[in-house]
Formats: C-alpha cells, structure tokens, sequence
C-alpha cells in the first residue's frame, strides 16, 4: 500500500465530512463559527479520524460507519489546541503556519470556539448514523474519559505544573501518556468498538494505541529541537524556552530517538493479531516515527 | 406544597450525588479535581437540576432516574460561569461570595477545570443508569445543543460583541434567550424525555421551559441593580458598568418589572395541562420572579 495515498484520500473524506457537521460559516452568531471553522480547517493531517476509520477497518468494519465519531476525535483534538494555545496556557501565536485562534479572534471567542467544539464533538457522536444506540453511548463514555481530567486534561495539568521543575521521569511518562496518548488511544479504541472488534482485538489495538499516542509525543518532542519554523508551522524551541520536560530534555536526543524507534517496534509487535487489513495502522506507525513535521 | 422545604431536600440529593459522581478531591492530578470541586461546591440553588427532577415528575417519571442528567446540567451550568467569570471573558472577581476560580487557581486550571466539567457532563450521561440507550443519546444531543454555539455559548458570544453598544430589543432577546433560557429549559425537557412525556406534554414543559428561562435572566438584570454584594454574593453594578444590555437597561425598571410577571403568568400558564404533580414546577415559577438573590 501507498501511505501518502491513503492518508490524503482519508483525509479529503473526513474534510468533507467535517464540513458537513459544522454549522455554516455564515450562521448566526457568524463569529464563533467562523472561529471554529478557522481552527478546524487550517490545517493538520487528521490523523486521529484516519485512526479510527484505519482500526475499524482492521477489525473488519466499514470505515464509513467510524466516519462521525472520527470528526468528533478532530474537533476535541482542534478545541484542545485552542485552549492549549492560549496566552494563558502555552501562548502559542503560531500553529501549522498560521495565527492562532485568539490571535485572529480575541481570547474571550477563541475559549468559546474551544468550548463549543468540545460540546459539538459530543452532539455529533450521540446524533451518528449506523451505530447502535448502546455502542454510541459507550463511545461517548469512552471518549469524556479520553478527553477528561484523568485523561488530555490531566495531561495538560501535569504538564503546566511541571515547567520550570526538575520532573521525574514518571510524571514525564504521565504528562505523554495523557496529554497525548490517551486520546490517541481512544480514537483507535473508538474504531474498534465501531467495527465490532472481539474482546482480543480490542486489547490488541488498545495497546498499539498507547504506544503510537507515546510515539507521536516523542516525535513531536524531538520535532520542536531539530526541525524548522518552515517545516512545523509553529515556533519551535519553546519546550526549551518553556522549561518543558520533555524526552530529549531528560534522556537526551539519542536515547529518545532509541525508545521512539523501541516503541515503535512494540506498537507494530501488538499488530501481530491482525492479517493484511491492518497494514495501514503499521504504516501509520512507521510514518509517525519518521514524520518530519 | 412547602417550596423552601421542597428545594432544600431536592438539593441536598443532588449535592450527594455530585459528590459522588465527581472525581475525589485528592485524586491525581489533584489540582484539576479541586478546581473541579471548588467552583460546583462554592454554593448555589441547584435551580437546573432541580428543575430536571421536578419536570419528570410533573409526567409522572421517577425523580431518581432523572438525577445523574441533572447533575450533568449542574456541572454544565458550573462551566460556563467559570468560563465567563474568566478575564477574557466578563472579569469577574467575586461569585456566590467567594473568589471566582481563576483568583483561586489561575486562569489557565480555571480555562481546563471548565473543559473538564463540560466533558464529564457527557460523560455522566453516557453512562447513566435505568435510562434506555436511546433517550440517553436524545439527551445528549439536546445537551450538545442548548449549550452549544447555538444555545449557551452563542448567547455568550454575542453578549461579549453587545457590550458598549446599543442593541436592539431582538438582539437583547437572543442574549436571554440563548445565554440563559436554552440551559433551563433543555434542564426541563431532559426531565420530560427521562418521565416518558407524551407530545402534548413535553410541548407544554418547553414552553414553560424558555419562559421561566427568560424570567430567570429578567430577575438576574433586575437583581444586578436593586440587590446588594451580601445578598448576591458577587459584586453588583456589574451590567452597567460593562455597558451590557440588559432588560432594565433597555426598557426601564417598571417595564422589566411588568414583563417579568407577565412571562410568568405565562409559564404557570403552559403548565395547565398539568394537575397537582406539576405543582413544584408552578412553585419554582413563582419563585423565580420573586427572589431577592
């Protein structure tokens, strides 16, 4: 299979699909949804959506059915970013090339557009077509816990706490694991219960999960050192500037680049269960461990 | 019927329930769980819940199947006043008589202590027992809306845009109806949907729902003026010095006064397809219009 291939072709379906979702750019009040489009549509390669359609189709299912839970994944993920973003929190001014939200709109719309991305992500789950009533219920549990203050908030509440400080390793663990992996995790969780996977399915991509969430992460840490402003779109270096524990901040360039590729390895060991079909989630693995932006 | 009596008893199952549907105060990360806590806990009627409770008995429906849907509108209700409070947003120091969260915890555990009782909301009714899969997803949905960019939150964003400007009586009438009104009656019609109203019925709590919703916001402009800091528990003046518009601001204090009673007349009207069992929901109407805090 041809990774870029299906990546663009996914995302051009969870694009459209989003735009679908989302109210009009023009409805009233124009300015949060102008604020939410914006945020949503500048960008990003919408790899939490192509996960979930990727683990329903490993499992069997039609990707078609995980279409709508996978934009909810893009809109909690897109709500966090703005919130993240803010002075208050990262002050981040850039993101994928682009002013972030509450430099183009002010900070009192950019926590509303947040607010109200996170609350239509949870609306369009319980409003999807061609998913039980039980199974959606299930998934809106499990992704308020994904999301949560055990989950990405958690994360994010570690990792504010941890600037500035000399962070154990544990916590390190803890901030990825939850700032990032969590919700990762649940997005190929969500594909699997979509596509009706058994219980040792599940597991299995249950723990390919949490490996590729902590891949992304490293990646990502490793990113904001040695790539560009061009390639990333956004400042780089602030994890330093920030005083940021970060991999590289703790173990070192080399050995995070080591257990990068390590879980890596292990992400694609727990795909063993899974014949041909899953090809695209070990593609996916592997693209993450090299991705360049 | 007694309403003091009847609310105080009402509250105290709901505060119960909060307590145990919510995080633990030392649970890690210990700082979001009593952001969590301290902004739910701080005070407050439980005039939503209550409300939810009230309208599934008013068809007949088990009070107690109703409790974990109106616990999630508390805990959406906690959101947006933590939100709002928030510099960016309405800048305010003071709520219920105690520091507002951001003074206590800072704006950025403030922004996320909001995210996360707005993510648990749906999380509780997701998983809410002794309703069927089915309605708890209809429940979501009307959750998602009324407190979404075209419920609550649009309401929201167009009061900020309204502030030192003259706003038309339409516009004035959206900020009511969305900022306030569309919690409050989804509070009432997630009860309805939860008692198995028949059509006639839930038409009839809706209408009573955007009623009292509207007079709840009238008496809340009425208060910010004639009321003092001690009764309110907040700092008063508020709305004129932020130059919002308000029903007084715009119509005068008589007329605010005389559309307050004649919206309640109003509401008690829409509930006389109801007998006795309605009789709280009549009483809370009443007390709406009447209170002094």
């Amino acid at each position: 299979m041809h990774l870029e291939t299906y990546l663009s072709q996914k995302k051009k379906t969870v694009d459209a699909r989003l735009d679908q979702l989302l109210p009009k750019r023009n409805r009233y009040p124009q300015k949060i949804h102008e604020a939410m489009r914006y945020s949503l549509f500048i960008g990003g390669k919408r790899i939490r959506p192509v996960l979930t359609i990727a683990s329903c189709e490993a499992v069997g299912g039609r990707g078609g059915a995980a279409l709508d839970i996978a934009c909810a994944f893009e809109l909690i993920h897109t709500y966090s970013l703005i919130h993240d973003d803010l002075p208050c929190m990262d002050n981040d001014d850039f993101r994928r090339g682009k002013p972030t939200s509450h430099k183009v709109f002010g900070q009192a719309v950019a926590v509303l557009a947040g607010d109200a991305l996170l609350t239509h992500a949870f609306g369009i789950c319980a409003e999807a077509k061609n998913i039980p009533e039980k199974t959606k219920n299930k998934l809106i549990a499990l992704i308020a816990r994904a999301s949560g203050s055990e989950g990405l908030i958690g994360g994010q509440v570690v990792d504010l706490d941890s600037e500035e400080k000399d962070v154990p390793p544990k916590t390190l663990e803890y901030i990825h694991t939850h700032k990032t992996a969590c919700l990762i995790r649940a997005a190929i969780e969500a594909g699997a219960l979509i596509g009706g996977a058994a219980a040792r399915e599940f597991r299995a991509l249950s723990a390919y999960g949490t490996l590729v969430g902590l891949t992304f992460q490293i990646a990502d840490d490793i990113l904001d050192i040695v790539s560009t402003r061009e390639k990333l779109g956004k400042g780089i270096g602030k994890d330093i500037a920030q005083g940021k524990a970060t991999y590289p901040s703790i173990d070192g360039m080399e050995k995070s680049r080591l257990i990068l590729r390590r879980k890596t390895e292990e992400a694609l060991h727990a795909l063993s269960v899974f014949g041909k079909k899953a090809e695209p989630l070990r593609e996916i693995a592997r693209f993450i461990a090299q991705r360049d932006r």
